[in-house]
């Protein structure tokens, strides 16, 4: 593999368990029922194992998402044409998409990249970093070449350094790609070792006959491709996207700096599965933001290990889980250093 | 019943279907695949209802925290000090507390009122209006009087239409009260026809011996005051609380003049139980922010048709969970107003 992915994958560290035993203790001194905020409390003090400090912080926050397009809408595995993704693109630039709206309450900036657009793009706000013009169809062959695979996961590391360079305490993920769950369901099914059957959905709403079809494409992606899941860049050649290349940089890069993921749904966590399969210790550093109502992601999160904060029945993908997930994120460590202990509060403790 | 009570509730009307149905049209026309934003979607159409408008605003924002002591205490159903209550009343109007820390970051103004708290208070931003200094205890006879459980109705009625009147868009319930998991359970086996052992759980954290023990008592307060569920102001006055009370008040206040009501954990959902006991139609204008990790408050909130946004395992009260749960209808309204339609960004529709 290439140095730079070597190199970032060297210096994803172990948390750091000192500052997590000191924030538990702060949680403890806190004045409420120990363990009384839940999720909220066990979030701050994986925050805390991030970061490295007894009070993390979230205040820098970005949603990198992701874009790319797909050889196997050839064989129709949804109901939206491919010129959508780079419609979409445009949107997310001029701030009309979901993910516009919930990063701008929540004041993340949001990074758009091209990682694979089959159409042209040109904005200033956009970045470009186009592997190819969308993957190679999946049902017949690869979706794209090794160097391809590498050159995806680079590119996301090297926008994550980026970003980390700017000041960012957290990072959400976030996908466009019409018929990128049709991958991410394989990927899924390798790792996990489960059927097609049984991690293929829905996507954006197709009907049973329809479903039954991707299942078949799946099947027959896995079947022509024979993806090894010992090795996780032949997986992503194989069967994978560019935009979730990219993200699986960002997860890796952002670990290698201490710099906490929101992991979305469907699409991040295959590229999470990506990842994980790389680099195992990444995974302290993910935090599932939410289970969506894709089939199949409920599952990805139990091979994973992660435990999702909410479920919200959201499928849109964009990062749009993330943020909500950020929220609840910055939630937990407002909690954990602007709460008054007992002490300070003269609130007297359980008897 | 009061004149204020009776015209408060004879001023709670359905909600407004040409709204809702103008509120559903937008949203299909979103820049997102009809649904996929899930119960953001849902939530944004009930508030279009309750505000009576296709794109409802979360902007003003309060929570209404509510005090009151409880004589239940006596029976030792906890292992906190009664003067905790009042100490934590006090941390709230420094700023300190759970609660505190959550609106901030919302952006939500907190209202702490002294429903009945049994130690003295004086604070310039305390809301003083002490029904009595803590209820009697239930496990010998009545909580209070019906005249008092008037009067606590009243107040959140009071208190409510005081917020509205200087501009309010939503009101998250809040409790503070040691013991009050117990008269609220006691509420909830009243309303549900469920046994004390269904309903009843740990509070701030006691053990099966004790809880065994909590169990006995609200089974001896039910047994000495026979509450009938259909008299919704004596199952207050026998078993309930003037937080409580106060809460329930407020939502039937709130309802009265269309303004939601984020409801918050345990000792909220009993308020619930209570309000919609009186006045079905108020039920509308509440949305469950979470499920607590109390034991009972699923059933309770089956019992009263409410779908919990999330799941974060929490168990504080204070109004924690309704903070969050602000937090995502403001989500749901920002994303109803302020995404783009297909038209406007010129994105293709499904085929």
């Amino acid at each position: 593999m290439s140095k730079l992915i070597d190199d970032t994958i060297a210096n994803i560290k172990p948390l750091d368990k000192k500052a997590m035993a000191a924030a538990q203790a702060r949680q403890d001194s806190l004045t409420k029922p120990q363990g009384s905020l839940g999720r909220l409390e066990e979030l701050s003090i994986q925050l805390a194992g991030i970061q490295g400090t007894m009070m993390p912080r979230i205040k820098n926050k970005a949603i990198i998402t992701m874009a790319g397009d797909h050889g196997v809408v050839a064989e129709k595995v949804g109901n939206w044409p491919q010129e959508v993704t780079a419609q979409m693109v445009q949107n997310f630039l001029v701030g009309g998409a979901g993910i516009n709206v919930l990063s701008k309450q929540i004041g993340a900036r949001v990074i758009v990249v091209d990682m694979g657009v089959a159409g042209d793009l040109q904005d200033a706000k956009l970045l470009s970093r186009k592997v190819a013009k969308g993957t190679q169809n999946i049902a017949v062959g690869p979706a794209m070449t090794i160097a391809q695979a590498e050159k995806a996961i680079e590119t996301g590391i090297e926008i994550i350094n980026a970003e980390i360079s700017k000041g960012l305490d957290i990072v959400g993920t976030g996908d466009m790609g019409i018929g990128n769950t049709t991958p991410s369901a394989s990927i899924c099914a390798v790792f996990s070792g489960r059927s097609p059957a049984e991690v293929t959905g829905r996507g954006t709403g197709i009907d049973d006959e329809q479903l039954k079809h991707k299942i078949a494409v799946i099947e027959r992606a896995l079947a022509v491709n024979k993806p090894d899941p010992k090795k996780p860049l032949e997986v992503l050649a194989k069967v994978g996207g560019f935009e979730i290349g990219g993200l699986a940089g960002v997860m890796l890069g952002a670990a290698a700096q201490k710099v906490p993921v929101m992991v979305d749904g469907f699409i991040s966590g295959a590229a999470a599965m990506v990842a994980v399969a790389m680099a195992p210790q990444v995974k302290d550093y993910l935090i599932a933001a939410h289970v969506s109502a894709e089939r199949g992601h409920r599952l990805m999160l139990q091979h994973l290990g992660l435990k999702p904060l909410v479920d919200m029945e959201m499928r849109l993908g964009e990062g749009t889980g993330a943020a909500l997930g950020i929220f609840l994120a910055e939630a937990a460590c407002r909690i954990l250093s602007e709460m008054a202990t007992f002490g300070e509060a003269g609130v007297s403790e359980k008897e």
